[in-house]
């Protein structure tokens, strides 16, 4: 914790909901008080360390509810290391990142949960927090649910996909529903019909279809808001909250948008792939498409509209990366010939708050709505606010300084992510992250990394706040 | 505009977005800064006058969108002058009402509302704005709407009902709209389906269904939810945003949430009398009925839920008064032997505040949402924020320290509404004003009324802040 | 009346409901027995006159529930006579139409219906009824509905298009919906909010836009959703069934699958125009587009597979012509440098039968589907079944015998109604009429026309028998 | 086969489509003519056999699309024979059967089919089809169902419910629709999540929630409607048409409108038990309530508007019995101390057609909308139409003729099932069946049976002719 004062001096202070020409001042790694420029109150503050931000707006630092470091799938891991995807993370202007520990089947969450403690430990630029996968739904993980809770990992991922793996049945997925329901979990969703889903890949395969496109048109969009529909079905019975995960369909976001106008506690996660990208990416020739094979796939580029929106009237809350990424040569590869091999993921820890600002130099969002997906509703959803994901008294001093004016252009060559790739190669975009303060120690200075690994901190996290 | 610095000690700010324990510093009349409680920051500031908000809420004032102090009506006034009417307002935490100016037919926009600057000039308790109720569109009230935006009058009221008087047909609507769509003012739409009503009307009383529960036989939920489908579809013909009063049926609302999920710039507003009250109370004997005639009207109670919900899931946005009294004895007895001839209005700007906190103690909403509802989203629909609605650095220091926990009564033995019955009579609830501050200055002092007539200004509008 | 036995050997008979493989025995102009090929029932049977029916369809005759001959519009009369009309009909398999009278604003309506009975006496080819259009509704006129009722006259139509002629307000559409439902009329309506439409016609001419294509676009497909939702909405208030005619946009049918998935009596008619044609049309040049200029107007082209669905879902009931010719020469050229004085209408009464079987050819309609909304639904929804529409023992002997592998093309040329052009100029299509009986008598033999002027009679009609 | 000529003279001839006042001669079995009452033709006629239907419905014989003769289920058997039970449906006015033949996990479908055809062969007193119960959907089942399909047997029943017996999962019901979608033959769906339904049996019988009623609150309303929602998908995936079977929830019927309304091949069947009991008779007292056990349950009776709304908007097509009775001693006995061990089914095959014509009585249904549900949708949806399901030249002369005046009151003491209790004990309703013919065979002579085991015979059927 940082025991000087450090003044954030003439920016212009944006949350979730107000946009304020005021000073920052932060004590003891926290926000102490904002005001009024020239205020009588703000002219008379002192500080060990002040930042000048005119011109630059003054963020809450980002909240990613949805990364993967680490992460083993298919036989290999994700690319970045909780160290590597940290730092990436704070490059991008986010200070707090929720992961995914994992149970395997057959095991306690328990053991999961230790396994990915100790990944994480003393290794993190930023803050981190845990969600659990079930792979196992049963008497005894149900019981351990509740102490997780209590311990601060307060949301559940399951999958109604990937069958074999992380596949829970419905019956499972019920029983998880009502514990959750009674214990205040929350229930995240991996939302597609895997079962059906396999059939289509093995029948894609058998006809010789093994490129990535067919990737992208195996997990139909029917699938997608099918599972949605059962999942939102399924959470009524159990009289508990859903949150799905990386939605990426038109369709999805009907049934989300249908749930919701009946008021019942249903949410929707998109990710900026499904935002920029389109199949027209996973038919890049020569095995290129594979760089943008994810679960959710991309979909025909008519789905961002209805994307951006869900955004808009909040059938979207949230915007997470689900940053899993990994290598093109020697990971991707695999998939050569079978797109059903190839690694499931994609890089962005780096990119979402600049995709996301991006979308508001294009008149897709508001900057209020720009905080609220990527900062404030995270942050609220998963039980961290005020902590994290605004910029109030008593808040965590997590704390961007951003250039609204900076172009930049995304890059493989520049990043800082441990990938061979970007998703976003050669784009150019308008605004880049100056500055990052992390409970009032700076990680990011002007464009320099002056964080540490071991800064960051597990951070337990209450339950939903949307349910109050 | 105070001189003093005045500073609120220790109570929980609760915004729209933000729930902060932090002390608030005014200066000159508007927030300069707020501090957490105990912080160094806090710990230092001193000033002429501190208010202790221990164990209470600090809320922004209230800002009612939709009032109608002196309004003529059927050959009577509502009972409320500005001077009383913007009194009772700040005994009920409203800090600024924006009441509606009358163009007559034949009239000037100018003509109406220079009358209406004269009625509320020197006499108003707290800040007051205008809407313009145009009564006849034409092309000379067409090209008046321009200058009225630049003037601050940003928003005009239409009617679908009322032929005769205020009505405009779907001609005159769809000129206005395109109208608004230019110049970025926002039409405000009474809708009902008047030319059928009327024939209802005219049936009724010809077959002697001549009491007020008739009122609310023959303004049909379905003519209420036509004409929210026909404003609707107008404003899209015309690329205009849409804010409709008063919605009071479970249909409107369905009407409401459909174009909202389409992503159009729909707004809904309801009033405390449609979430509180019923068709049942229209049906109270002795003429009793009469007191609760208003258009909009009453509806069958199993309506409540669908406007609670809608206001939950944002498909409404702001909740008004409509507050426009007339006294049972002189006024509502016009109508003793015909339901039509009893002035349509009710009493209520005194109540809003606090029936939504009671909503609040009931587990309808919740806290930020009451504030929103009440404060914030009426000021940004009505481009007031974040001068109004909100407390934060820059804002003006409309202040509502409100007591969570004192009992009160409803009644028309205390109220401060100039008109002989509260349509809540006798209603116990939990929460009450305590102390009232307007631009720094104190207009109830703990339950007293300190303030003065002429404190209130006349405040220029910005264009809807919801479209951008 | 015939007096002669007619047999119809060897052909498939279609009806609605079956496909029957039946010889059909006429006895004095009615239907008086089938038999199965073959069957010593059938083979039993001698007659007068044996029409050989092997290879081709043996058909109700086609029930046009839509057309105006000799309409006055803008000052000139649709080019077909009742003679020149009904003869077209019958060329074209056409043996029951059911024309518009029309009450003129201050007429009675017995006035404007003498007016057509003269117009029609003695002239006809085929059998014929009426629907009232009213243009002036008021308590004589309410009254007079329950005569026509009584007379056999028991449609009315009512136009929300058309302000200053045909047009009527929403009080006095909701009286004639209270009286039908009473009496048991159907209302017919023409759906598009006129008052707004005339507002965009005045600013297009004022913008200079007065080509034919303007006329598509100022009649705008909102404007008849908009318009078919509030007279669904007035009859529910009414209880009164609803027919809504010439329906051409996607979103009116949507209104009307709404309406009827709610189990409501609303029904809905379009045309081969909207099926057929588009703004394509409409925007030929030369002043070409004139041609194609009726209301509702053509839509662009993707609006026809939701009218084509319709049919097949139900949730569109009737093909009707809206036959309203108007010379290009001398008429439709009144519009040349205005397009709002082109005379609205399209020639098409001899052409519905051929274009609906083409749809059958192309797959987009079952053969009994063909039927039905030709034949079938219009006399049943307008009370001529099962004299009409149908082939069973005791109807009308009105019979078409088809030749479904028969060639033609569509052409001004060859066909037979009043007019200078045709709207499907050089379309080739598949199938034919070949031979036509009205009440047993040959009207067309094998593509000779052996009717007469005359032989037509006026046929009263029962109630919409939709509702029982 | 009939040699006789038989004659119905003078009744009034009811068909999906028409009412015919005509009298029908029947010729070596099947219906050879209809001709008009008192025409040339009919008075020509003479016949070996007159039946006098004056003041009579002459009906084509019901089809009933949906029972369980014999039928294995939880350790027991259906307690009507082949031989009972189409005795019994004659007595009922029911000429046709559709069965279930049943594959058995491990069984070819093959070894299932032909064990059904055993039980029926020879006993049958009407004629009598089969669906084909899919119970293990693989490789080689897969293959069969085209063989299958050429042998007549063209619908084939998956089930989503009874997880362990007859359960597929969604891989093997997409899997089976392919094929389906190829082949011709259409899917059945038993659409309830079982997976889901099972976690809340177990927890109610864990709780002491044993009694009959509670199988319907497990087998909850959102379960049925999520599986309908998901099988449609499924369908819409594989391009294949799908038939719901015994629909009884009003949510289910939204699901089955909304794919009707996008012009989806879908399909919805319900039964009597649905139509005229609720969740009442569930918890009807001292185990009364096992009398009413079936799945779907029955259910709140709020829905049965909702399901003959969707009988008369064509959004359900087939009215079904599900006849699968158990005696209540010693069969629905099995389950007095565990609600789950109720065998699952009711009597029904006897009562359909007078149960249907009572809504007639009622004002639910018109005339021939009962005949629609009843005999001719049933026919075409599999295959049998037209030689089944109507009155037309060439049909089969499964005819009824049926007393529209007489009362009755149904009850096991009169009725012809093999089972000792009525579902519709005393309850008095209008209509009975007076005359069957089976293929021109009478079967019921004025109320005495006169048919035999072994009339009926196999019917192949051809594939859907809903779709073409």
């Amino acid at each position: 914790m940082s025991s000087t004062r450090t003044l954030i001096r003439g920016g212009l202070v944006i949350t979730a909901a107000e946009e304020t020409h005021a000073d920052v001042l932060i004590e003891d790694g926290r926000i102490a008080a904002l005001a009024a420029h020239g205020s009588g109150a703000a002219e008379g503050w002192t500080a060990d360390r002040t930042i000048d931000a005119r011109g630059k707006y003054v963020l809450p630092g980002g909240v990613d509810a949805h990364t993967h470091m680490e992460m083993p799938f298919g036989g290999t891991f994700a690319a970045d290391t909780f160290e590597s995807g940290t730092r990436a993370a704070a490059w991008g202007g986010t200070t707090t990142i929720v992961d995914f520990a994992v149970q395997a089947p057959g095991q306690a969450l328990r053991e999961g949960l230790d396994a990915w403690y100790a990944k994480a430990d003393g290794v993190c630029a930023i803050d981190y927090a845990f969600h659990m996968i079930m792979a196992d739904v049963n008497e005894s993980s149900l019981k351990e649910m509740d102490l997780l809770v209590q311990e601060g990992i307060t949301s559940f991922k399951l999958f109604m996909a990937y069958p074999g793996v992380f596949y829970s049945d419905d019956g499972r997925i019920l029983r998880a529903m009502q514990r959750a329901s009674g214990n205040g979990g929350l229930i995240m969703m991996h939302a597609e019909n895997g079962i059906a889903i396999d059939v289509l890949v093995e029948q894609a395969l058998a006809a010789g279809r093994t490129d990535p496109r067919h990737h992208g048109e195996v997990r139909k969009v029917l699938l997608e808001a099918e599972a949605t529909h059962r999942a939102i079905q399924l959470a009524r019975v159990a009289d508990a909250p859903l949150y799905v995960v990386h939605v990426s369909a038109e369709e999805a976001v009907a049934e989300l948008a249908a749930a919701r106008d009946k008021g019942l506690p249903v949410f929707g996660e998109t990710c900026p792939q499904y935002l920029f990208l389109s199949t027209d990416n996973l038919a890049e020739p020569d095995f290129e498409g594979a760089k943008y094979v994810c679960s959710t796939p991309l979909r025909p580029k008519e789905h961002q509209a209805a994307l951006w929106r869900g955004l808009r009237t909040d059938d979207l809350q949230v915007v997470s990366t689900d940053h899993c990424p990994f290598c093109f040569a020697g990971q991707k590869e695999l998939g050569r010939s079978d797109f059903s091999k190839i690694p499931n993921g994609l890089p962005g820890v780096e990119n979402r708050m600049d995709l996301l600002h991006q979308a508001v130099v294009e008149g897709k969002l508001t900057r209020r709505r720009w905080i609220d997906i990527a900062c404030a509703a995270p942050a609220r959803m998963f039980g961290l606010y005020p902590r994290k994901g605004t910029i109030a008294p008593g808040a965590d001093a997590d704390v961007v300084v951003y250039d609204p004016d900076a172009g930049q252009t995304l890059s493989a060559a520049t990043h800082h992510m441990a990938v061979d790739y970007s998703a976003y190669e050669g784009k150019k975009i308008t605004g880049q992250v100056e500055t990052v303060l992390s409970r009032g120690e700076l990680v990011i200075d002007r464009r320099e990394f002056t964080g540490r690994a071991g800064h960051g901190r597990f951070t337990p996290r209450a339950t939903c706040q949307y349910l109050t």
